[in-house]
């Protein structure tokens, strides 16, 4: 991206000018279901789900030959303030067990065959502590949003973001807060496990937060910059680059849907290409995905992160597609249709 | 099984005396889920179902190497009743349409790497109209029992019983209403898609039944004979022989779970080592996976049987599984354990 304009007035201009859906893609697919040998129906959402694939990706026979869970590791300064169960160090850990094969996410591509990239952002310099002052300045987080659309590149027909970054359930609460009003303890959970007073300190941190900010949160990118983290920014960027290439996306759990209310606050069309893989166990994910119109495919009590609830939602989105794509007709297996 | 004592005193012999939960297996893995690279309990139902696999494979390190769907297909005199949207020889047709691949049970399946294996319970020859007489007579109740046992043999390490007969959404609302009390309205749904007098057709043919077999229907086993159909007995010997072979049983949707709602009635704990695949879209099939004390752990909207919801679940439950048994420990990554 050229910085030719103010660089949020970029993204904003960006995020207004999205392509819309292929309606008749979409019809397309509805056309091939009646045919399917099955009442009408019968597969529930995986039929939506077809109708959601061939609408973004723009094509009446969708295809998943390259599905992608792109996870983006940041650390966080507010951890200073004692927020997580774990050290910040177990960000840079956790990716080494990503590179390595080790994590849960590895498991759940390699059991569904999906792809999965690890995007270090400058782990050695954490963004600053947001109870002191803004996490980022508005280069830096546009810079970040901006690598999370380079990122997104041609060859991915799905697309699932999803992060790493001890002390980030911390800015993602925060991110709720200003978004919808606070106080702190009505969006933060446990996170990793912190225990009740590690959880009255991230309440604290973030109520101290929306103090010390509130006169700069009523403009979603403001909320990024000064609450939010470079996953959360990389994120966002990866979504509205998803769209630009037609690449439809799962949503993840609690931090994902940060990125996904941040866009949704800006242009609300900007994530109608998004389906919410899973609903998490953390805090209160379940009313930002009523909030952001998401009804969730899963619903596990997953609060992993990682993109591991969104992977999941890929093996099902896979089978949905089989079913679509190689099923027989009621003409091709001589089966009787309805007799009303 | 031989029939020196009474039929169906012999299965309530052998319900009786199911073997009960490995739970030193169950705790390995509890032990062993707790070295992994995340936070306790941070993969949520996922960890559950290791667990369960563990307890009912009684095996520490369970293994899904051989899934198995198993299809048991019926014809039901009641659809003389005109109660279903499809005519009866779409039993036969769907059957053929499952042997060369096009039915949406062999796209799942195939997706995951589950077996499929096809029961045809002498289609030819429909069950008795129950609103007229029993649908079967013990003898014939028994040995369809004894047949799904047979049909689950040795190596298979997770079962999913699956169904197909046109008319038997209404033999599954009559046991429910057996059961759990009428009026038949309270249980029914559209099954295939009947329309409103197709339904009005469907609520009186129960509703005449339970007047007729008022008298009987204190027996689980009396009303599976006077108002089941062949798949379903059928099913209930599979769940049964999955249990004395260590096998654990995901239970499909609205038809699959009059089985296991029967074995309940006879014996609560003959169901212990089954796990809800998904809910049913259908009729009250929420109201009996309660009933049944089962989290369902996928909720699609789904109304298809063909054992469609456990399939896409085994997906899941394969995913689980990987994650607990090829993840890292905390040791083996060096990633830092929780600080408080």
């Amino acid at each position: 991206m050229s910085h030719a304009v103010h660089p949020f007035e970029e993204i904003r201009i960006l995020l207004a000018a999205l392509p819309g859906p292929d309606l008749q893609a979409a019809e397309a697919v509805r056309a091939r279901d009646g045919r399917l040998t099955k009442p009408p129906g019968a597969l529930g959402r995986l039929e939506e789900i077809v109708e959601w694939l061939a609408a973004w990706q723009g094509r009446a026979a969708p295809a998943i030959e390259r599905p992608l869970v792109a996870v983006f590791a940041a650390n966080h300064g507010v951890v200073a303030q004692g927020v997580s169960a774990f050290p910040a160090s177990v960000t840079q850990q956790m990716v080494a067990n990503f590179l390595t094969g080790g994590a849960a996410i590895n498991q759940i591509c390699e059991s569904y065959g999906v792809g999965l990239k690890v995007y270090e952002l400058a782990l050695e310099r954490p963004t600053a502590d947001f109870t002191e002052s803004p996490a980022m300045d508005e280069r830096e987080a546009a810079a970040t949003f901006a690598y999370g659309m380079e990122a997104i590149q041609g060859d991915i027909d799905l697309l699932a973001p999803g992060e790493m970054g001890i002390g980030n359930t911390t800015s993602a609460a925060a991110i709720y807060a200003a978004l919808y009003g606070g106080p702190a303890s009505r969006w933060t959970g446990r996170g990793t496990g912190v225990d009740d007073a590690g959880l009255s300190r991230k309440n604290a941190a973030i109520d101290a937060a929306l103090a010390l900010h509130a006169r700069d949160l009523a403009d979603p990118l403001e909320i990024l910059r000064r609450l939010g983290g470079r996953e959360i920014a990389a994120m966002m960027g990866a979504i509205a680059a998803a769209r630009l290439n037609r690449i439809p996306v799962v949503l993840d759990g609690y931090v994902a849907c940060a990125a996904a209310a941040l866009l949704h606050a800006i242009a609300p069309e900007s994530i109608a290409h998004c389906i919410a893989g899973h609903v998490s166990a953390e805090g209160a994910h379940r009313d930002v995905l009523t909030r952001l119109g998401k009804r969730p495919l899963l619903d596990l009590d997953m609060r992993l992160g990682e993109g591991s609830g969104a992977a999941l939602a890929i093996g099902l989105i896979k089978a949905a597609l089989a079913c679509h794509s190689d099923m027989a007709t009621f003409d091709s297996a001589g089966v009787s249709e309805k007799s009303e």
